[in-house]
């Protein structure tokens, strides 16, 4: 297929170069020019604005936030302008329902078709193409795209007709594993105080009920300390927070897990955790319980 | 071995059955007998006093709470009182960390071994002889009695020489399960609401980043709503979070996250939930967003 | 001096009033006209245009929220259109600080003058000019206007020159009545399910330490249990704490205590709470604890 | 009246002063002797035991805690066994509700009276004979003592004739005075960290809608951030959280507010401030700001 890739973060610059490597002509965008040229090496044609990325039958987007992700949609010579009647927008950055539920109505005024297709898993998923990809949109778009999901993904999950709850999952999926990050960061916190290793604690966890990748990859780096460099930083973990809190508000669903670990964000970025990992919020249950500075 | 084993509930009796088939010599206590006739099929011997059951190497106790615990220990006839020189008082049972400390002291009084050693587990798991058994003691009681837990788990972890040790993780470990309800009921009552099937959902988690036992256990009964037959009832999970939070008041460290089952299991209890399974705390959550009465 | 009122809800509309008995030539607009026409007879004029209401040396808004004051401020003949330079627009809203920062631009950029003026108090209060003004702005501006705030309240604090200060402190005092109505909803509870009759603790509290309005108007109401009507909306609570805990977010100032009754409300709302006054959330204790359905 | 007085610590010694105002005959008894001599020279007769402090129409108890009062009720030579029978046992501390209901049983079985007569006041308050008595107990018991709680307290409140229903009043008001703590700390790190001045800020408060001596008092504490010398120590603030948790729990009332201060006391505790106010959990909110170190 003939498909633009838009946004080339760590995610984003691993999922296009799996593209080109399953045989789809790809063409990169990025508002930091380095980054795309970076992957003409691997075989990705090198757009120099985003409308050219929009000439294929689908159009990746992966972009930081609903702002970013906004503006290189709604602006002059943006997506929308740009794509073709038919063609697929496929939204799979972290946004809000509200954007979704926009850019939903927004295509479908120009003809244009809407997928949500964000997807679980970190850096090393995205080049290992071992991506989860949670799509929703109408069965005939997902149909086109899903050759482009095979390329990135492990497996697909098709979560229904209406895009908007495909993002609605995956921030509910982050808040999970927000929630894994600071049980564990307090259960570490008070075992070690109590004089159980750390490690050894998260060996037997690991081993028995929570034998999943998600305590194993957290409560590694929370068990090591190690929150440098990020796989995804504390300001994008703290804005998908908010974007799981802002969607129990529309739909009058209370949520006093997700505020737990929207305070300690705050808590770390007032202390210049910006370039963090996210899960160095689960050191903060040390912090409170004085084993560490 | 030479063994007693006192406390025939759901995972006593389950335990006990195990020891039997392994070939140990097992002499039985429960406080109404009929439990302890049940097991006389099985090969067990059925005591009639606690004393009975103590004149074995070790002695087994698995009981609801501390006071149960100390009544048995501390009373006239009592472990305490009718365990040998030397024998080891294995505590299965998920106690309060200054109970532990309080019966290390008083066994060390009477020249007598005490090893803690909660497991993590439901009742399939006991019957099935897969427990994980968490240990902690003196090495050498420790050695004496690992043939008794390869009887009953499929792996045990060592802690450390501090009996007490074991107790913490096994509290923290319970509070880890409780933060995995409250997080999946939180996220199951906001994908509901907003469109999305909740089993579909639960799929999706458990494929993915949550593919781990506790998960699929906890997340089909809450998707099911189904909370009876209890396999850990509401009132015992309430009290191990009780005992997490005085474990963390002893040590000064604050667990926020554990407020929040804490105070789901009172609404539970306030409106008649005690023979629900813990894992109906995660159904408040649609109850407070309306979807469920 | 002339001044125009826009937006005659409970709270504008008695504020008018006392405007126009303070001596001021005052011209008010509603979007439903029905309610500026009642204020006729007071003698105020009545605007059919925004514009209208505009050509004078100061406007009031006095609105729900945001979205109602941008589209009042900035649509076609909208205050930013039609104030003259050096007129001063008076914004007594309840709104996020965002908007505010925004509105000091815009109307410096049309040479006007903005002053933040939210005010303390409930309906009785605006009739009975008593309420408390909390006022920011440049001195001149302030200066110039501040015959209308003695015309409408018992006392005026100003609090720097920036008006964004002003709708600081007023969400942060709405957050701290919130606060005291969740608390009093907590202790009521305990001490009722505990046998001691709520009206009687009440009269302790307001005769001791608690010897305040706010406990004595909002714990009344959470003890007769008596929400309807409404002397402030529980949807208007909502969009406080949610602006309370915006501009902490945007500060990086964590506030727990915020997210309580964010969740209250959410629960409250989710239950057809629409038209309840606020205080209704300090009955979800008594809920919880199985006290009342 | 002859009466006896135990406990001697800041709020008991001005409490025993101001009984030989009054004209009554107080003997005084303390652990260590030298805060008993201090007041001889008031006029009170020194107790070498507590039952010589025993020997009277009454005696009152002021201690820290549940442990120090049953030591002193409970021991050789302790209350129950040293008063006369028709004597009465005031029991002013803030004690469990658990305990209180143990000591109405073992006066009864002793034909003595028990009346718990918890007071609301820092030690400025009983200096000035301002304390408020919340009296609980059997009318005729409440009737005899009456001339003692004049003596100390500027008004009594009787709630009922159930002792323990004093006691959780005093606790549910010290966790209403903790939320009040709470509820500034966070709100004054929001204005601080906006731009207002903190004591600005404070001073609008309590000249309207939060005008009471516990925004006053401890709005002040926590605009100065001076937390010594204590008028009440973080220790008693987080025994009485625990025991107001306590209390609910026995009752199953969720008190979700009263976990913050809980954690707030022992990230406190964590850090070394045993010493300091209660008020002192009131800058936590700053310091997770970024505020303050």
């Amino acid at each position: 297929m003939k498909v633009g890739f838009i946004g080339l973060g760590q995610m984003g610059s691993a999922m296009a170069v799996n593209l080109v490597r399953a045989g789809h002509e790809v063409t990169v965008y990025n508002r930091s020019r380095d980054k795309a040229e970076a992957l003409a090496g691997e075989g990705a044609k090198v757009a120099g604005t985003v409308a050219e990325a929009c000439d294929g039958e689908a159009v990746f987007t992966m972009l930081a936030h609903d702002d970013a992700l906004s503006a290189v949609v709604h602006g002059d010579g943006g997506v929308l302008a740009s794509l073709g009647k038919g063609a697929v927008h496929i939204s799979a950055s972290t946004i809000s329902v509200a954007m979704s539920e926009r850019l939903t109505k927004d295509h479908a005024a120009k003809g244009q078709r809407f997928v949500a297709a964000p997807v679980f898993g970190r850096p090393e998923a995205a080049t290992a193409a071992k991506l989860f990809v949670a799509a929703a949109g109408a069965p005939d778009a997902i149909q086109t795209v899903t050759p482009l999901f095979e390329a990135i993904g492990q497996r697909t999950f098709v979560l229904g007709e209406e895009p908007k709850s495909a993002n609605l999952v995956k921030l509910s999926g982050n808040f999970l594993i927000a929630s894994v990050i600071e049980s564990l960061g307090e259960a570490m916190a008070l075992v070690e105080k109590g004089g159980v290793d750390r490690h050894a604690y998260l060996d037997l966890l690991t081993s028995t009920l929570f034998n999943a990748p998600v305590y194993k990859t957290y409560g590694g780096l929370i068990a090591d300390r190690k929150f440098k460099p990020a796989g995804f930083t504390a300001p994008l973990g703290q804005k998908d927070i908010r974007l799981a809190l802002a969607a129990g508000e529309a739909l009058n669903v209370p949520l006093p897990l997700a505020s737990l670990p929207r305070d300690r964000f705050l808590t770390l970025l007032a202390h210049g955790g910006e370039e963090l990992d996210w899960s160095a919020v689960g050191a903060l249950a040390a912090k409170d319980a004085g084993l560490v500075e």
